[in-house]
C-alpha cells in the first residue's frame, strides 16, 4: 500500500496513512507499562474521600459508593467572574471528576454493560447540571487513561469541563456538519455509519449503535462509537440506546485492555453544542504515537496503521 | 493569577493558562532522561553512511562531512504518482533528513552561530530544490528533539517534508494573517514582535531578529524566533538576518539544554506558502505536557505556565 493522504468524512482533517513508517528503528526504550500507583495513598479510593473537594453526587450499593462525582482539586476552569480584555477572558466554568468504580485496579472495560450504562447517565446528569449556569456555553466529557495519554492519577476517572465559549474544535465540527447537510441533504455521521458499519472498517453494530474505525483515522486502533439514530446530546438517548452504546464501548475498551496490553488512550464525547445538530459520537484514540513537529507544523497527522487493519483487530473474537 | 482563556494574536487558537494545574499530584514516575542510544550503531554517525539512502548533499571540513542530507528511509511521503479518489490522494512528496553535526552527543545548541547560520542556508537550499517539482505545494521544516517529542533516533537531525497540498495548518495561518491585514492594515507578526520584544514576554532582540514567548503560549517555555523585517520564506533572508536568527535560536536551544536538563522539544518553521504573505517565524515548543482528551475534544490547549514566566527564565543569564 502506498502512502495515502486521506480526508475525513466531513471536516477538513487530513491524515497520511504511512504503513512503512511503522517499521522505522528507534534508539529509545519503550514506555514503561502503566504504573498503577500506590493504592493506599490513592485520592480516589474508598477511605480517602476527604482528600477530594466536597462530593457532588454518588451512587451507592449496599451502603458503599460505586460511582462518585466531585470537583477537580486542580481545575482548568473555575466558576469565578473577572475582567475580560479583547484577547482574554476568565476561564469560567466547572471541572468535575467522575470516578466510575471504587476498585483501583478496574477500568471501565471491567464494568458490566449495565454499569457502563449507569455511568453514561451520570455524565448526562452532570452535563445537564452545568448547562443550568447561563455563562456555560459547552460541556466537554473526556477520559485520559494511562500516563502516556495525559492521566496524572491511575485510578480510572472521567473529566467533565464546561467552558464560557463553544470551543474551536466543536464549533468547527458543527459548522462542517452543517455545510455537509447543505450540500448533500444528509447528516455526515448518519452517512458514515451506514457506509462503514458492515464494510472493511466496521467493528460492531446492533439495531441502535455502530462501532467502526474511521476512514481518516489519526491513530492506530482509533474507533468511533455512536448511536444510529440522529441523536445530538446524551440527554436525548433512549434507555435501549444507552445499553447499546455501553455494549459497543465495552467491546472497544475491552479489546484495548486485553488485546493491546491495557494501552493508554484518550476518549472524548463529541456532543452537539446547544442549538446545534451534530450527530453525537465517542472517539476512542489509543495513544500509540506522538504528534510531533510534522503534525504541529502542518496540521496533518501521520498514522502508521490503516483503519482497515484496526477494524480487523477489533473484530477478532 | 486566575485561569485565563487567551487567544492568539491573529489565528483562532485558544489556550487556558492554568497555573494551579501545574501543582497537581501524579501517580506516575517522571519520564526517564533521554537515552542517547547506542553510538556505535547510530545510523547517522560517521562510518555508517551506507546505512542511509544515497546522500543528497554534504558540507565537508578537512575532508570529513560536517552536515549531511539524505532521504528518509521510512518516508511519510514519496515521489510516486498514483490514483486519487474524492477523499484520497497519494501522499506525494520528498522526505529528507538533515544531520547538522557528525557528533552524536551534540545538539544544535552546541553549534556556533556561524554553524547554525550554515544549517539555515542548507534548509533553504533543500526547500528551494523541492519546490522545483511542480506537484509540490508546500515544504515543511521541523525538528523533533528527544523521544517525548517524537524523535525515533537520538542523533540530532531536522526533517523536511514536501506535500502535494498546502497543509491545513499553513492554509489557516495564511488566511488568518490576510484577514488581520485586511482589518488592521498591518502584518500580525510585525505587530506582535513590536509589542512583545521589549515587554514582559520579550526574550532577546537585535536589529534584525526578535525572540519572545507568545501571549497565547501552548506549552511551558514556548518561544518564537523571527526576523523583524517582513520576510516570508527562508530564501528572502539576508546574510545578516540569518546570523541574527542563528543567534536567537542558539540562545533558546541553549537555555533548554543547559537550564532545563536538555528537555525534549519540537521546532517548526512557519514559512509562507508559495504566493503567500505570512511573516516567517520559528516556533520552539518544549514537550513538557501531554495534549490529552481535553485538547483533542475542544481544540483548546491547557498550559500551566504563563509566557511571562517563561520569558523570565530565558532572560536569566
Amino acid at each position: 500500500m502506498e502512502n495515502e493522504l486521506r480526508r475525513d468524512y466531513f471536516t477538513d482533517r487530513q491524515v497520511i496513512i504511512a504503513v512503512g513508517r511503522g517499521r522505522r528503528p528507534t534508539d529509545f526504550k519503550h514506555e514503561a507499562a502503566m504504573d498503577s500507583g500506590d493504592v493506599k495513598g490513592c485520592f480516589f479510593c474508598p477511605g480517602n474521600e476527604s482528600s477530594t473537594p466536597p462530593e457532588i453526587m454518588r451512587v451507592e450499593e449496599g451502603g458503599k459508593w460505586v460511582v462518585r462525582v466531585f470537583p477537580n482539586k486542580f481545575p482548568a476552569v473555575k466558576p469565578e467572574r473577572g475582567e475580560s480584555t479583547p484577547e482574554m477572558m476568565p476561564a469560567y466554568g466547572y471541572h468535575e471528576i467522575v470516578v466510575e468504580t471504587p476498585d483501583h485496579t478496574k477500568t471501565v472495560a471491567d464494568l458490566s454493560v449495565e454499569e457502563i450504562g449507569r455511568v453514561l447517565k451520570i455524565y448526562t446528569a452532570r452535563v445537564d447540571a452545568m448547562y443550568k449556569d447561563p455563562i456555560v456555553k459547552y460541556a466537554l466529557v473526556f477520559k485520559n487513561h494511562g500516563k502516556a495519554a495525559g492521566a496524572s492519577l491511575a485510578h480510572t476517572h472521567t473529566q467533565i469541563v464546561s467552558l464560557p465559549i463553544i470551543p474551536k474544535a466543536v464549533a468547527e465540527e458543527e459548522a462542517a456538519a452543517a455545510k455537509y447537510r447543505m450540500e448533500k441533504g444528509s447528516c455526515p455521521l448518519c452517512d458514515a455509519w451506514k457506509r462503514e458499519a458492515s464494510g472493511p472498517r466496521g467493528i460492531w453494530e446492533d439495531g441502535n449503535a455502530a462501532v467502526f474505525a474511521p476512514y481518516a483515522s489519526r491513530n492506530p486502533f482509533e474507533a468511533w462509537v455512536l448511536p444510529k439514530r440522529h441523536v445530538r446530546v446524551l440527554g436525548e438517548l433512549r434507555p435501549d440506546e444507552i445499553a447499546s452504546l455501553a455494549q459497543g464501548l465495552k467491546l472497544v475498551l475491552g479489546k484495548l485492555k486485553d488485546g493491546l496490553s491495557d494501552t493508554p488512550y484518550n476518549m472524548h464525547f463529541h456532543l452537539a453544542p446547544p442549538g446545534g445538530d451534530l450527530h453525537m459520537h465517542l472517539e476512542v484514540m489509543p495513544k500509540l504515537s506522538t504528534w510531533a513537529g510534522f503534525e504541529l507544523g502542518s496540521g496533518i497527522i501521520i498514522n502508521t496503521m490503516p483503519p482497515e487493519k484496526a477494524a480487523e483487530f477489533y473484530r477478532q473474537t
